[in-house]
């Protein structure tokens, strides 16, 4: 009788490891800037099968979510200290067979659980402390309201050092989100192999795409944005300073992941 | 021309002081469990000045609080990583001058900012980490709604040691939430000599009430409740395990402190 | 030209990534507690193809570590922000084809870097805060001195709950530190496959030890030792309750982590 | 029986307050950068009663160091999550009276505990994440030794923000490490009036020294410095970006702290 779980700690009960089985649920409220780097810096995070998309080869969105998780036994969101907590994540535009996709080169959480369930999911998460300003449906000095004018901020740092932070100031409820439902989001799954001296092919390089279900959102409230980048020497992410900031959005969601699919193997990277 | 602001550290911009003057802006969501503990625990912390309220000599309430501050130029809330906090308060019954009122023995935040406006304003704060459920306007297995049997949880640790946790279970909103605006908070505000080996009179030893405005909340929900607390070398909140849980609320509110009232000098205490 | 790195993130410059590639150097101050659980708490997290120790079913050791970092390179350390990190780690005994060895089921980190690279070699873990009281080269009655009558503490908490303690009081320079070098590490390294519903056959799931090289270590010191472990939703630490203390030890040490060796690959575990 | 303690919070057994009485004791590993900033930047930072020196209008020297603390029971050191902890320190030149000393505007530190300590003392203090090279006595990559050629770092950071960093290269035992002993440390110890709208006088506005005891520490090393400060809106310790870097130093010390002596009541600040 050897011990369980889906993810590393195994034990005996199953309930130290970092992540259960899916589904996950999660809900969220985000903060959301679409923006335009320099295509260089996209294409230059593009895995292997990936290919810039000529249409809009600078394309990018950062999200700043505020997140609750659950499993299926559904409960960890009464123990907040586990189940609450904080993400910043950067998509690139891309070309996947032709199609406008999505990847995610880089992305900042605050608890191990989900940079776990990350690099099992091929999203390449390390750590960061992310911040994103509170709405409350109270008029105060001390917040933005969900409403024309409202002022919504964003923050991340790693190590002590910041490295994002943006600003969306709310006009109106979007009537077409630019962003939603016209990429889907294609990641590179990789864990390395060391055996060898690190230099033998990783057994996990493939492409992959999460399967959801039940995603739902709140109206998109939709302003204008700016979003600021710095340097860091563990940390590349001041290549995606923004050539043009086009739109910020602001709403809540929710959904499930359920399980991945795998969209093609690769034989390595680098 | 020396550096200036309202509290330390004082510096030639008045930028870097923990806290400005009032007014203070706030906005939360709080989580509050109205429970007796023994009668002892309460009496054996209030301060010179307080008496047991013989009415209600075990009540208490305890508050776990997600905030959001701002000072009067009112845009701190665009840097999270600064604004964003999270605060566990305790208020026991007692008696001043013949009313009944409440006192904060132990409160915990993970701010410094907060705990230095804390201590200006006789709100004894040490550093804890401190969770609350998050509510989304979606449903979610990841997270409760506002809403009968909605589930809430909160939680409370300092220094790597769970010191509370609570779950409430909302029914219905309440009409007559028990604890509001029935007790004013008269807290001790406290700050040590410490020339002449500690034991000269302390130069700030008085009750003190905060002035504020602004006071305003959604509707309060209420259910059913539990609470637990934990011994810690360090902590004494354990001495308020309760003897019977009344109720439970979730509400957010707002508010602004803008001065405080100097109720009474002591003479000293211990 | 796509992005490079030994592990996630890939990046452009590789300098995004969580770490290079090996040589990997340590060096730390280690508190170490040689103890006996339940040989049935051993038992139960044994990977597939570790059997328990007739000879010592119940033998376990707790290290609470101070470490330091860096890359080939060798300068990570001028950065302490990002070497500096501790450490818990709990090795049990086992028998690996009629060989005594030791695995380790359950390892804490306080940075990101660490979690990444153990995750690469099998060292399953997971985000915890670990405490271990420095020495000092003074007399003070504020530290211990590497000394008879020196006594030490270390502490362990995830999530806010302490999950372990433990204090060592030293005698003397050991001749024969019982647990050194009589026993290999032999891990399990594990990275689950999520397509197919997270039940298809993990792409990594092997027995590995870790190659390395230029280890050395000051002189051990001995002495009385106790450890306490305690309960938390999402760990089973406290099944290693211990049924009997035998010594505690405290020493630095230095390494380097150079290559990893595949031992065994496991169908699956659970 | 009111509650007891010498800080807040007051409780039945005095265990949790911030802080008991002195005596407190202190163990650190300190890394000491000795420079001149522009002496604008100095004077705009003494309190009234402390006027620029004239001989070294622009000296400052910062401190980045690994502390532990006990009490006088002397034995929190035993539970390192509560004893040990990081501090930057700033102390610039001044003369009081005509004599030479020096001031602190500017410390940080990562434990409430130390920053109640230091409110009462004089000090300042915020929090903030400080990192320190280790070393070890032990030849390894990862670690500089105390030796010529070791190479140790020091950073700051507060609300994820980086605002200092240093790196000191050792060449030889100190003959005469120029700071020491020469200045005695004169702070503002201050703690203002929030009743009546913060303009009141403050109950407590007065420089202070510290009185200690049982000062040691070990030989001082010496070397090639240099430290650079970074922007924070919060934060005016840019501020001291250096004209000049004279030398760094690196040393162990131990210390008792026994008492405050009150040199001077001031009228008021700002």
């Amino acid at each position: 009788m050897s011990p369980k779980g889906f993810s590393v700690p195994l034990s005996p009960e199953g309930r130290a490891s970092l992540t259960t089985l899916p589904p996950w649920h999660y809900a969220g409220d985000l903060l959301v800037i679409d923006f335009d780097a320099e295509p260089a810096a996209v294409s230059a995070v593009l895995p292997p099968g990936l290919e810039p998309d000529p249409e809009a080869p600078g394309g990018c969105i950062a999200f700043f979510v505020a997140w609750q998780y659950a499993s299926e036994n559904g409960e960890e969101y009464l123990d907040p200290a586990r189940s609450v907590y904080n993400e910043f994540i950067l998509l690139v535009n891309a070309l996947y067979r032709g199609r406008p996709v999505s990847t995610c080169p880089y992305i900042y959480v605050d608890k191990d659980t989900s940079m776990a369930r990350g690099w099992i999911q091929g999203w390449p998460k390390k750590l960061g402390e992310v911040g994103t300003t509170r709405a409350f449906p109270l008029a105060s000095k001390a917040a933005p309201r969900v409403a024309p004018g409202g002022r919504f901020g964003g923050t991340l740092a790693a190590n002590g050092r910041r490295l994002a932070e943006a600003v969306v100031t709310l006009e109106k409820v979007s009537d077409d989100p630019v962003y939603f439902g016209k990429r889907t989001v294609v990641n590179l799954r990789y864990f390395p192999q060391l055996a060898g001296g690190g230099k033998a092919k990783p057994p996990v390089c493939e492409l992959v795409r999460s399967i959801l279900s039940d995603a739902r959102r709140t109206e998109v409230w939709e302003g204008e944005a700016d979003i600021e980048f710095f340097p860091a020497p563990d940390n590349e992410l001041d290549a995606f300073r923004p050539v043009a900031v086009r739109r910020g959005y602001r709403y809540s969601m929710a959904m499930t992941i359920d399980d991945l699919e795998v969209l093609e193997e690769l034989p390595g990277v680098g």
